[in-house]
């Protein structure tokens, strides 16, 4: 039976300060760094060993990937990388402080921006586009984000899961995709097919494995995380999250 | 102009106890972590930034290849690991201690399963064969060698050189290569058009990156390690090997 697992980054040095990150390629923190390792431990505990792994070109993703599969002893699996698992591009908040925000702009563009399916953030000019990175540099330059939103995330991600993840579990490999909380929020919403108001409810806490069993048509058999009390707590504080300065 | 870079593994805890290793999956010691990272220095300070990874499939390779990218900035570049990138299977020695199996064996012996290019050490029996180990279960099991010597590593190396390294360097990339002593003896032996008896003298210091300047045929336009002083210092105590307990 085919399993995909999901792993959100643990926290990074930008979450801890309560900023918008996106495409910015911010490293994890100390906290994020167990949390990486924590989220391998939990498969090993669990006996959900990935064949194959899966993530973003984030540095923070990536990580989190090697230092789960690391506790998990399972290094050696192939290792693809797409820019199509990144975080949602930001726009123009990337780098902003989300209590500031929420401040300047108030309550309803706050969540406008941070939830709604289908509104983006403002453009950033070209001058900051994150396509002058090297890793981008393969790309049709009108393929590079200025701004998105969660609606723009599942049809940017949706052909990497098509063409590079459903292979995987077609071949009945366990999967770990490591990626980050909205380009997740959009792989569980395909899955579980959430709507597009009732995706707005939904957060992903960083460094525990979300386990899917999946039936021989993909169709979801069960899910759930491999510590779902810490999960709980988890969700709950990044609901939170425009609170806090 | 392609650019390819060869960085044998930091220290092992084998290495350290001065035993036969091949397929057996030991890791890094302290002090090969350290060379692993320094590799990566050694990269960034030459400006010599890979654009892809190839590993083989054992851990101290691909720690190696994670802690020299991480050094040098570029965890995000895709990566690529085949068991054809392995150290060459040890059989019957894996686990001895080399000074005890030149003490045995005596000296002729010993350099002629050490060195010699097509003396193979005796077989594994099959209840041993590592092919029982989950990373090659997708390999039909007449593939899995029970002992090798050089000319064996050179024959089932170079078909991933030519379908999967090469590719990259004729699309004009940098390409780190992490592997081992001897795959990279092998490597070396068919880029620098080595005999069979000469390449007894060669020998690869770990952690020291070693760049070859390629022309579009793939011709060696130059090559050389990005600290030869370390190098030389470093080959030499591998020469020595033998000799200690």
């Amino acid at each position: 039976m085919p399993t995909l697992v999901l792993l959100r980054h643990g926290e990074s040095n930008w979450n801890r300060e309560n900023l918008f990150t996106g495409w910015v390629d911010v490293d994890l923190s100390e906290k994020g760094l167990k949390e990486a390792t924590r989220g391998g431990e939990l498969l090993l505990e669990a006996g959900v060993l990935p064949d194959v792994v899966h993530t973003s070109v984030l540095t923070r993703a990536i990580r989190t990937a090697w230092l789960a599969l690391d506790a998990a002893g399972r290094t050696w699996v192939p290792v693809r990388r797409s820019w199509r698992l990144n975080e949602r591009h930001y726009g123009g908040l990337q780098g902003l402080n989300k209590a500031e925000t929420l401040e300047k702009f108030g309550e309803e563009q706050f969540q406008l921006w941070r939830r709604s399916y289908d509104t983006p953030p403002p453009e950033i000019g070209p001058e900051q586009v994150s396509g002058v990175d090297e890793r981008y540099a393969d790309l049709a330059p009108d393929l590079i984000p200025r701004t998105e939103c969660l609606a723009d995330v599942v049809v940017r991600m949706l052909p990497y899961w098509y063409d590079a993840i459903v292979p995987d579990l077609r071949a009945g490999r366990t999967v770990l995709v490591a990626a980050h909380g909205n380009s997740l929020r959009a792989l569980v919403k395909h899955l579980d097919r959430i709507s597009d108001t009732d995706i707005a409810g939904l957060n992903i806490p960083t460094g525990i494995p979300l386990r899917y069993e999946l039936d021989d048509d993909l169709g979801v058999v069960s899910s759930g995380y491999l510590d779902p009390d810490a999960a709980a707590t988890a969700a709950a504080a990044v609901a939170a999250q425009g609170s806090k300065k």
